[in-house]
């Protein structure tokens, strides 16, 4: 599009000429996050306070000039970056932990505080922010607040929205608002606070984050078993929630995403004809730990596992665990470029799921490694495609709207993690009725009546 | 007000005769609930389907008619009456569990099945539901999550939010949406099912409910500590949290209130000379119990505890919760009214908060027992009065603006459990700012254009 030069040098003076970027090279770079589409922007500001934030969003807002937010730019959806330019507003500037307090169990923290610093920082004090997304090393609080992002504890303890006190926030007509409060229990008004959770970047720009903490679990037991296939590892989840067992993670990975892993490490993973490995992990008190661990051991037995480890060293744990974080960067080496899904249907159902991939996988010839958090019944379906291949892209396309389909019909979602950005927005109408759709859009308005924030994600507006 | 005859007829015609009340006697009587003030209802309907509620709510909408939905009526800041007349209806034939599925830990049900209900309903295949109003045994699951119901669980489990995965619901234009889903995690659109919870009715008509679920927790134990004052108890609470002790309820009576409930059971409820009491339980697997059970007991004696015991048979454990479950009907026979307030703070404020009371307490000259969840850092707090004495009900209002500023000074908030209906209206002010107040009312509008739905209530509009 193109900004109105008079409207640009108004922007850039409000948050000086040293924080504002217009070559070629950056504004290319903020057109594109881990999804690797998008559209370069036309500005890049990097404000430093919530009031410049206010006077940006004023400006924009006056101009009709998109403007968007980006965080750690870490999201798969495409939620940080421009679909026809605008303005990117880097929250870089915006690093701090502002509070840890540990008499109230709670943090108080600048949207772009990584991840997984706060949990370092809070875990020396015995305390404990268990949302745990893959990119906890490089995605940021404010980012994950905007995605509600998951992880592989959220089946213990939930998602990013279970922790999330109170914020501030900046509107798009440029009021700094604050919401919540720090106190855990409040019912004073809407919940603007869990509405802003998961509103990707299209609602307010998020400039402080009051995170609510947990005592640190005292113990932890790390188990690895292997089974068959996965309709045997599916089952073994299926027995641990009948036995009432809440392990903080329950992780499967597919034999597909197994021989990735281990082209990549060299190394055998599993034991020979591995079909499906399940990572748990079960945490609190150590009298329950044992207690639970044994349980899981029991139900994976019960299951038919081939084999179960139990970690007894901080290095036994590690080697557990590097299957699972090295299954990212494994699947690159498979194909060109990967479709990242994250599917999720009711707890129960993970068995239809994996009927439903290995249908889809047969129908439509794809390579499609699934892997995820089975015990939230979300699990992570890659489909793994060369671009170049002009037949094997239409099929993907496919499998994509089957796989979707076929989630809706078993009364799951079409993301459990990524949220819609712009990746998605064409299937938003396949879960949600148009009802549904025209009263998100009456509530975009009530925040952003001139549709100038991260506009053409969730839906084309 | 008074309705047009034709617009009653239509109404009356929507539901069928047999479903419709007008006789003074009933149109009274759903113009209270718990709070005793109101205004009587100009017509009740009885519904028996979401497509009867979306009829009525059409002719309401068109003819502009105030519609307001009464579920068990036992809300304390008259959420469920008409402040100047119009359509009640009630939800009381919504009241069947549709389903409990073992297999993926959630319960469907409509909105007028009683709390405590489909608690023992799930309790008897192995599953809990936590929230526990103290009025559970009355209060319904569509009440509980329009107010977000609280109760001494919350400490461990959260409120009622936690637990709502999807509804039912019909707008005040008459459309029938649903939001959310099945499964646990669901990230597609605005989180309209946490914004529907807690708004109080003034956003849409519950019609169904789908609720998460947990495994009821194999074994628990009940602790009783008495202390010589307020102050000792509250240092045993912030002790707990300090060691990084999650107990399921930590309830704290003071002294007011404790002789409140001696005389009404005619019996000691405690050592003499105790000036404050503490309910405290632990549940989990055995193992867990035990050791979180010890950690209890050593900081309440570290504390200062005159005495500690634990509940060795069902017969103690109901004997020690006795105390609790009659404290509110013990505080009806101290003063002909009880202005009931459930103040928040920070959970390491509490300290603060009573010191708060006790001066508020002088200032005023009012008995004011206060009792409530410690562990939340949220207390129920009593203003004991007559309607009759005009000096004392002057005081009154001036001790209540107090305790509203000081919890917003402690960065607390005027309602954890409550809401605010119309009990509390004039006071969102305190709390929110004009800017997030507008917000609310655009949000109210991209739901309701026209106003019908529960006017009058969270700001007089």
């Amino acid at each position: 599009m193109g900004i109105d030069r008079e409207v640009a040098d108004a922007l850039v003076k409000i948050v000086g000429i040293q924080h504002a970027r217009s070559d070629e090279a950056t504004l290319e770079a903020y057109g594109r996050d881990a999804l690797q589409i998008g559209h370069a922007a036309d500005l890049v500001l990097i404000p430093g306070t919530p009031a410049e934030i206010g006077s940006i969003a004023r400006v924009c807002n006056e101009h009709r000039v998109p403007l968007i937010v980006r965080g750690a730019g870490t999201g798969y959806t495409g939620g940080a970056v421009p679909v026809r330019g605008g303005v990117v507003i880097s929250m870089e500037r915006f690093n701090r932990i502002l509070e840890i307090d540990d008499e109230n169990l709670l943090a108080v923290v600048q949207p772009n505080v990584i991840t997984g610093d706060l949990q370092q920082a809070v875990e020396a004090r015995g305390l404990f922010y268990p949302p745990d997304p893959a990119s906890l090393k490089q995605s940021s609080i404010g980012g994950n607040v905007a995605e509600c992002a998951g992880g592989p504890r959220a089946v213990k303890y939930g998602t990013t929205k279970r922790y999330v006190l109170a914020l501030q926030a900046v509107l798009p007509t440029g009021e700094i608002i604050r919401t919540g409060s720090k106190s855990v229990k409040n019912v004073v008004g809407y919940d603007l606070t869990q509405l802003l959770v998961g509103s990707e970047g299209t609602l307010a720009i998020i400039t402080e984050v009051t995170l609510r903490l947990v005592p640190k679990p005292a113990v932890q037991a790390t188990l690895r078993a292997t089974f068959s296939d996965v309709p045997r590892a599916v089952a073994a989840v299926s027995g641990l929630l009948a036995d009432r067992v809440v392990p903080a993670t329950i992780e499967l990975i597919d034999d597909i995403s197994l021989r990735a892993v281990e082209q990549r490490l060299g190394r055998p993973v599993a034991p020979a004809g591995t079909g499906a490995m399940l990572i748990i992990e079960v945490d609190g008190v150590p009298g329950a730990v044992e207690e639970e661990a044994d349980r899981v051991a029991t139900a994976c037995v019960r299951a038919g596992a081939t084999e179960v480890q139990r970690a007894l060293t901080d290095a036994e744990r590690s080697d557990i665990w590097e299957a699972r974080r090295e299954l990212s960067y494994a699947l690159g080496a498979l194909a060109p470029r990967k479709i990242n899904h994250d599917l999720v249907v009711p707890r129960g159902r993970v068995p239809a799921l994996f009927e439903l991939i290995d249908r889809v996988r047969r129908e439509y010839r794809l390579l499609i490694p699934a892997f995820g958090h089975a015990g939230d019944g979300n699990i992570h379906v890659n489909l793994m495609v060369n671009p170049e291949d002009e037949d094997e892209m239409r099929r993907a396309r496919q499998a994509e709207r089957e796989l979707f389909e076929g989630v809706v019909r078993l009364e799951g979602s079409i993301s459990g993690e990524h949220g819609i950005g712009f990746a998605k927005a064409a299937y938003l109408g396949l879960e949600l009725s148009p009802d549904v759709i025209a009263l998100m859009a009456r509530v975009k308005y009530a925040f952003d009546p001139n549709g100038i924030l991260n506009p053409g994600k969730l839906w084309d507006a």
